[in-house]
């Protein structure tokens, strides 16, 4: 379907910039907006968006699929805008790292029956147009997250929108979706950041690092305007998953302090069989999620 | 050196595994021993190993150098064994990724004169003789902590050593050395270990994480033998670590929990402001740290 289409991408960053491009190689014809001139220009002097939206959006109207690559927030405020210009697209999707507000606003807007919330679990640190790749995609995870009121023929659109870009879609109740990102994927990243402002605060600059502290840093170089937004969006499900792990990190902290071996040891034994896979192949729901706390 | 020499490496894991196979690439005669007999078979039979040390290390009297790679628990329980077997080997070293208690073992055990404790700030959370590669130590970094009384020798031939496997040598007091890595290396692998635990606990498996998720929690597959030996061995400055990392997600939970999202954004971009390098280039030295303190 991508090929015979009119697509319209909204923020070129990492994940609507790699979007472009993945569309646009596969011949369709790409519509683009970004309130930075410069990536704007930079998307259609590479040729990858073929025509530019006004600031208003103006143009979108053409659109026969309408995607927002925004943080949360700003995803929520443009939705209104799509209601008037996307009223006759065939689907609309968002590709914010949570749900639950964003389907939400979609069904307040009144698009909810051509919307599907898509939450493609891949991405990088690095942030802009320069940072995107065509192949960003490619045998990535997406969460689908329907409204309430999508109709049948858009949840169809949007699963072959993502097969035609080699990713695997799962469908998840948007709620669902966001208590689990805030264990898996919005823990580490703010584990990342404060771990940063704690070796700046001791005077460790990144390049003093071996690979395992670079790896444990690197996401603290994320979009800051993406990850606050989320944090405000995920707030209460974000806060447990913090103090869970804070409550882990204090009882190795009292286990070292008290020169407890054995006890750090069974922490460190714990935290490798589970990186070795004894809980490898759980279908994770939120359910499942529930019942274990 | 190394063509010339007969080198003794006792315990085949990544780090002993990965210097027999550099050292026997370049022509070394290498010595082998490891408690895990299947792993000294293995390296026997690849040749990397040209012949078997016994279990009381008998054997080693022939090396010019000895290299312990064990954890820094069983590094000084090995010392007093070296005294008796190598009093005749030009250079002993070991690799443990702490310095201090290893120096002071040396010292007592009376081969102060000999040693250079040696630190490769390098790895990988793989264990094992098959982890191991001939390759690991290139480009690598590598802190070279003498004893009080090591000989000018001895130094120069620890230094001559790592330069043939094109490794960069760093001297550094074996105090500031562990309280460094307290920082940069002790603390992210234990927050990597909590963070298994914490999702272990919320019923999520690895499989289930994107690639941010999936780095954050790869320190946890590392050894815990080597790692609860080194949080015994650095308790004390691995705490303060812990301790002021603490405070900082607490800070971060706190801005999320009241909505604070100037706040959150602030140490998000502080974060990242460090991830940028903005204070790339410093020189890392203990007496820099204390100031920051």
């Amino acid at each position: 379907m991508i090929a015979d289409s009119t697509i319209a991408v909204v923020g070129l960053g990492l994940m609507g910039g790699s979007l472009a491009r993945a569309v646009s190689a596969r011949g369709a014809r790409v519509l683009g907006y970004d309130q930075n001139g410069a990536h704007l220009d930079h998307a259609l002097r590479d040729g990858v968006v073929h025509e530019a939206l006004e600031r208003d959006l103006k143009g979108m109207e053409a659109a026969d699929v309408v995607v927002l690559a925004l943080p949360v927030d700003a995803t929520c405020r443009t939705l209104p805008v799509l209601a008037r210009r996307a009223a006759t697209a065939r689907l609309l999707m968002d590709l914010a790292s949570t749900k639950r507000s964003v389907v939400a606003c979609a069904e307040s807007a009144g698009v909810g029956e051509q919307f599907v919330g898509a939450h493609p679990l891949t991405g990088s640190h690095r942030s802009g147009w320069s940072a995107g790749r065509a192949s960003l995609f490619e045998s990535a995870r997406v969460f689908l997250c329907p409204t309430s009121r999508t109709t049948p023929a858009a949840v169809l659109l949007a699963e072959q929108f993502w097969r035609e870009l080699h990713a695997h879609t799962e469908a998840l109740d948007p709620c669902d979706h966001d208590e689990e990102m805030a264990w898996s994927s919005h823990l580490p990243h703010l584990m990342s950041s404060a771990l940063a402002v704690t070796l700046r605060d001791a005077g460790i600059p990144r390049s003093a690092l071996g690979p395992g502290g670079r790896d444990m840093t690197r996401l603290a170089g994320s979009s800051t305007a993406m990850w606050s937004a989320i944090a405000a969006d995920n707030a209460d499900a974000i806060v447990q998953a913090l103090s869970a792990y804070e409550a882990q990190l204090r009882a190795l902290r009292e286990a070292i302090a008290t020169r407890g071996e054995e006890k750090t040891r069974t922490l460190l034994d714990e935290g490798r069989e589970w990186f070795d896979g004894e809980m490898g192949g759980e279908t994770l729901t939120c359910d499942h999620l529930r019942r274990q706390r």
